[in-house]
């Protein structure tokens, strides 16, 4: 058994390169990312290929290895080049990524050391390291102390949290889920309802609340509607708003719509996955300042903290009763219940064993401090204002409602012509061109163009250039 | 406007550090990095301190920046150093981490070029590494064409998503939740029960299956368990065994299991965090080999293929059912649907918006063949046969079955003394000593301590290591 030993260790230490080794691969690595970054002004936004990425197939995971310089031409070729380049400030489509520097270095240092931060006994510091992030998001939206949240992938689980943790609280068994409703306006982003079958509550009725004319929720016809329901001999019991929604970046009465939901003992329930950080800046509509009213609010660092995808959060009011809808024991975890000098990550969150996320938001904000952040978020507010003021510039542009935070709906009508297909025609020739990505969507029955801000390398330059482009079509609509 | 602008840029641009800036905090974390990994083998796998890693809370984020420097100070006292150490070989508890060097620069470079996994269109080359990933594994199993799957941040949102799949497949609507029956062991892990809470299935009889002396599902007590639930007009609708239990290792006889389930009409999942790679080994046991039976699987990369934690895994046979139960439209997407010739990741998974997990994976099999894997993952194998063969030596060692796979149960019973007593202060005593990190867990009644080898750094002089601390510890008590 010893020599079988000694042979399988021999044959497995080529998962351990030594120094040398690291270093032949990191410098590889490195000096390919430092080409990207150095080139990204000249990168298009959007590249279209034939290929697609399809090379990836041919080659295969096989018994040996390769050389990483021949991985990184394929890496590059079919995956860094085709399509979209969030990494991009020309990025302004959907809502943008972003992807500061420090996180990079953030997830190199905790893939290496692979710190737990599930268990308090596990990895103390990385535990309180990840509370410690969860509490400062807390403090700027103004939670009081008591609340708690999670570090999550990004919005989608983060929402899926908040609405167990709703349906718990509000004790929506599946026996009552038929007459338990849910309210939303029709601009609620889609992982909501996503999250709502996952939580099954499918056969939970969901009314959607009526909008103004800037795609905000009625707080009246709210109140109405539940008021209706309870009536009806139902349970209004989950109220969710959108602290900027993804298609027109409008952001829902969230004051008015606390007093409603509170009145009536719904769970109220604030998706800012998108505008929630602007609460950093000076220029925030005002019911941004009132998410602490909320019972649970969603903010993704991956949007508005420029960090690169992976990275949303949940806040809880009532960190006891996000505890109460995710806790559950284990024999064989049994060592780790000594300890509850601090909430562990695992007793608050659908996961256990997970990416260490606390280090790539840490390592940024430590070493920048909020300063910058703040500066950015108001940059991208005021940019999206200066386009929306050079848009009326344009000819035969119809424009979307002011835009509250950073997203800007607008469409060309060229008199004589069918809107919808010059716009379809638009977005089309913008994406192909690529210099920026620009997305489009259906609102009241119509196709629009939007703009959306929030990508950390978008400045003025970068407006400019998709103004150029912009009008540069136009103009050749108008020739044709 | 035009100088507010430039006056916010000036100030975000810190948010951008240049090639000089960015070499600096490179370079420090890349040289603290490397100390590290050369210090691993002198490092304890577990340290007590007294702090806990409470100096981070003396370090509040503030609006400006700090020194790279300080924070790698910081972050070394007081999360590097409390607790356990994942990336240590010593780490022989639950179920051992890894951390692989190339899937540290796989994050690394995800992080920097935060490419958009979710959606064909917008990544398409990252998209296909994706899909490349779930096909492999797919076929390491033995999966048809057909399978599907998704890479997730673990195994619990993994199986959550299994059984997500499986109440859709099978048409659990909230009001069949209560005669809709779920079939595991006691041994399955807590995961499993807390995906059946946040899939809204609380209220659906559980019920515990017998098992064999060896802790393995009996598939005879499963078949008439079920068949007296449809008697009495219930529905067995879910089946849930284990491909490597976390408390014990053993492996459900997955083909038989599968011929019950299937009889019956159930959805048959398996949970292989733990073992399912080990099918790439010669010494797997034949269940291991039988998973492809199974309706779904879960694998975590992050424990059989030795990547960093966030890496967890689901594979469904019919990938058009994963597809039905988590697919979701929305307006402001509808540029993304153009294309439909590969799948995208965010119509299998409860996630839309995430880490582009697939490099991390990818990148190390990629650069180092599946041989050294496949060489590991025997060598854990063997080196549990190994330990269980020594402890045979050791006077007063009461042994658990025979290691299927590479955990390993063991108590100490010295004649004349409460045995929990005596092996909770063993435990203890291993975990403060340090040099290894082995658990305990409750079996049968009884406190047993486990030895799990998973960790790619485990190996005979570390299994020696382990053997040494127990015998001086049982001659210890032997004293006392």
């Amino acid at each position: 058994m010893e020599s079988r030993l000694a042979n399988l260790e021999s044959q497995a230490s080529i998962l351990e390169p030594d120094a040398a080794e690291r270093r032949h691969l990191r410098d590889a690595v490195v000096s390919h990312a430092e080409e990207f970054l150095e080139g990204l002004e000249d990168r298009l936004a959007y590249v279209v290929t034939d290929h697609k990425g399809a090379g990836l197939s041919d080659m295969p995971i096989r018994e040996t290895g390769r050389a990483i310089e021949d991985l990184l031409e394929r890496w590059t070729h079919d995956v860094e080049v085709p399509g979209l380049n969030p990494a991009s400030g020309g990025h302004l489509a959907y809502i943008p990524g972003g992807g500061i520097y420090p996180s990079s270095l953030g997830d190199y240092l905790a893939a290496i050391t692979n710190r737990y931060a599930g268990v308090f006994f596990a990895s103390p510091g990385a535990v309180r390291m990840e509370n410690l992030m969860v509490r400062w998001m807390a403090d700027i939206i103004g939670y009081p102390e008591g609340a708690g949240g999670d570090l999550s992938s990004g919005g989608s689980i983060a929402n899926l949290t908040a609405i167990v943790t709703a349906r718990e609280a509000k004790g929506v068994d599946s026996e009552r889920v038929r007459r338990s409703v849910i309210y939303a306006t029709e601009q609620v982003h889609h992982c909501v309802g996503k999250a709502i079958g996952i939580a099954g509550l499918k056969e939970a009725p969901v009314r959607r609340v009526a909008m103004d004319s800037r795609f905000r929720m009625e707080p009246e016809d709210l109140a109405n509607q539940m008021d209706r329901d309870r009536e009806d001999g139902l349970d209004p019991f989950l109220v969710v708003a959108s602290g900027g929604t993804t298609d027109t970046g409008a952001v829902d009465p969230i004051g008015e719509i606390a007093r409603v939901a509170k009145a009536r003992d719904a769970w109220f329930h604030v998706d800012a996955a998108y505008g929630g950080f602007f609460v950093l800046t000076p220029e925030a509509p005002d019911p941004i300042r009132e998410l602490h009213l909320a019972d649970s609010v969603v903010l993704d660092p991956h949007k508005g903290l420029f960090l690169p995808y992976g990275s949303g959060a949940l806040l809880v009011r009532d960190r006891e009763l996000l505890y109460k809808a995710h806790r559950y024991d284990a024999n064989y975890m049994r060592d780790t219940h000594r300890s509850r000098e601090e909430p562990s990550p695992a007793d608050h969150s659908p996961e256990l064993t997970r990416h260490f996320r606390g280090l790539r938001l840490w390592l940024p904000l430590q070493l920048f401090g909020v300063a910058p952040f703040r500066a950015c978020l108001s940059e991208k507010i005021w940019l999206t204002r200066y386009f929306y003021e050079k848009l009326h510039e344009i000819p035969h542009m119809e424009l979307g409602p002011d835009p509250e935070l950073s997203v800007c709906l607008f469409r060309h009508v060229p008199p004589g012509k069918d809107a919808d297909a010059v716009n379809a025609r638009l977005i089309e020739e913008i994406q192909s061109d690529g210099r920026v990505f620009l997305s489009s969507t259906h609102v009241n029955g119509n196709h629009w163009l939007r703009l959306a801000v929030l990508a950390f390398r978008t400045h003025r330059s970068t407006v400019d250039r998709a103004l150029d482009v912009i009008r540069a079509l136009v103009d050749k609509e108008a020739r044709s």
